[in-house]
């Protein structure tokens, strides 16, 4: 049996397993509950859920709950645990989760299964009190802070990576000014994050992407700290799509650009960014949202990606639970050492 | 009387003014007859009509009809002329069209008036196939070129500007490969440019914009054409949001980014971009598409400017009917006489 779990995004009750429907935040909050791992892939998906570290824990919660279920049945674990991996192709937090369960689940004990699925919780939990509190460490009264996409409470089951160091410097320093990205396509930006703040009252402004260079320009930003999904051995990040022209945008402006992520994050097997996965999403994402609604049109497209990476030099510094990372560790022979840890 | 006239978004027929209402496009097409330079003001400042040189030949036109019912009336045009010219503070065209129909009034000649208001027709037309030649002649076969907004016949009364430079190399080179910036809040792009190409059958894929700097880097795009709401004397440019981030990624990149935009663009009175008014529109134009309908939020607010500025340095060259100014010929001393002509 696995202790009950409480997140802004995921609830664990008796043993049921409830996801937070993010597909149609804010015009409603609706709760999914979750029966099987086939059920969480398909949420996965589809985007219901998303956020690297949640889906991490979303997906690794699913798994410990069957596993514990079929009282161990290897060959079913192993099939679900294959379909939950290639849920997503790009957040490697979904790989870890699935390893750290897998991994209890061939030392043959339920007792270890549970331990490890409520360890993968508590550690998210941590993990980002560790990271909100690094990163309000480099903020300054008055500052003007940008952050893309939703790397926040609803992307994790703490107070958030990008967004939580966001919302702590604001609570040090209530001179602090937060800007959000809206985040095209899906809107994670003004959709999640600001719906985020606002339950926390804590007063943003939302801007378009395309505006964040003018922003910048105009000196109203000091800072930009941002979530990733996987980043490589030399620093590469990849994340949500928009942060690369952002952070190109910023080195233009010597403005710092911040990583924010958990040690789960890097992925071992990455040397660098060209190692990394980039997942294309289906056209009518981007018609959706756009008014274009000429599916039968033969003349139009769309290109979509999720993702993009951001090469290692135009990052100040990567957050990690474990300190922050500038470009002279990260540069250095130790760098897997200082990415990976012991 | 003046003669009737045709163009993709402005019809003059029997002297009845008709605008083609572009903030409905392409869900319905809907035409809007203009009686009064109050009524033109209005379709101005709500965006029904927009693009820097066809506003300018609207609101010459509906200037010129007015001068000619009311016989030259000194007073009343000077007054209608004062609040056309207020309708939008970025697009210098609109100021050079009022300028050139009251000065025509000032002959105290009708038929002067008549022959001004065809002159502004006639010569955007005549430009547009100028710009549209002088920017194909840059490409070359397998080219990807991308554009921001929509700077095409439905901002003109001809071809285009930047758009047509890529109707125009795509009817020379068919492998080039056209891609559109949606072009947030307002959807230009995907609203309009994709229509306007659709309409010609030319295929073309449609992106986010913060999609731009990944495609770049992907090698998929050789050059970047977009069109201008106002130039300075030192090349300085103004253009829909989002251009200057888009020229920096471009710069970034090493990819050619190029202005295309009539001479009437040009402003003599600001020396460089500071001189500038850019436009700031309201915040529920963001949260309209946002699927931010939390308009009773306190917490959030949007900062939604309508244009930024793109300095001379990261422009490769300005595109003008008069030819192809380069960062060489826009940097020495005969730039204003380069820029503004005889």
């Amino acid at each position: 049996m696995i202790k009950d779990m409480n997140a802004m995004g995921l609830k664990l009750k008796n043993g049921q397993l409830s996801i937070l429907d993010q597909s149609v935040l804010p015009d409603s909050v609706k709760w999914l509950d979750v029966h099987t791992p086939e059920q969480m892939a398909i949420i996965i998906k589809t985007m219901k859920v998303r956020g690297a570290p949640l889906i991490g824990v979303a997906a690794g919660l699913s798994l410990a709950l069957f596993a514990l279920k079929t009282h161990l049945d290897d060959g079913a674990i192993q099939e679900a645990a294959l379909l939950l991996n290639n849920a997503r192709p790009t957040a490697v937090n979904l790989k870890y989760a699935i390893e750290v369960v897998t991994q209890a689940v061939a030392s043959g004990s339920k007792e270890q299964v549970a331990q490890a699925a409520i360890r993968l919780f508590d550690e998210d939990v941590k993990t980002c009190e560790r990271l909100a509190q690094y990163g309000a460490s480099l903020m300054a009264d008055g500052d003007g802070v940008l952050t893309h996409c939703n790397a926040g409470a609803l992307a994790t089951v703490g107070v958030g990576t990008a967004l939580g160091v966001l919302t702590a410097g604001f609570n040090n320093h209530k001179s602090i000014r937060l800007f959000l990205d809206e985040t095209r396509p899906l809107l994670q930006g003004a959709r999640l994050s600001s719906w985020e703040l606002s339950q926390q009252a804590i007063p943003h402004t939302l801007i378009c992407d395309n505006m964040a260079a003018k922003l910048i320009a105009s000196g109203q930003i000091q800072k930009i700290f941002v979530g990733a999904d996987r980043i490589a051995l030399n620093g590469d990040t990849a994340n949500k799509v928009g942060t690369y022209g952002l952070a190109i945008v910023a080195q233009h402006h010597g403005v710092p650009f911040y990583i924010v992520a958990p040690r789960s994050t890097i992925d071992r097997h990455c040397r660098n960014g060209n190692d990394i996965p980039i997942e294309m999403r289906p056209n009518d994402e981007l018609d959706l949202y756009s008014v274009v609604k000429r599916q039968s049109d033969p003349y139009v497209r769309a290109w979509n990606p999720s993702f993009d990476v951001t090469p290692v030099e135009l990052i100040t510094g990567i957050i990690l639970e474990t300190g922050i990372y500038t470009q002279e560790t990260m540069h250095s022979d130790t760098l897997e050492v200082a990415l990976c840890g012991a």
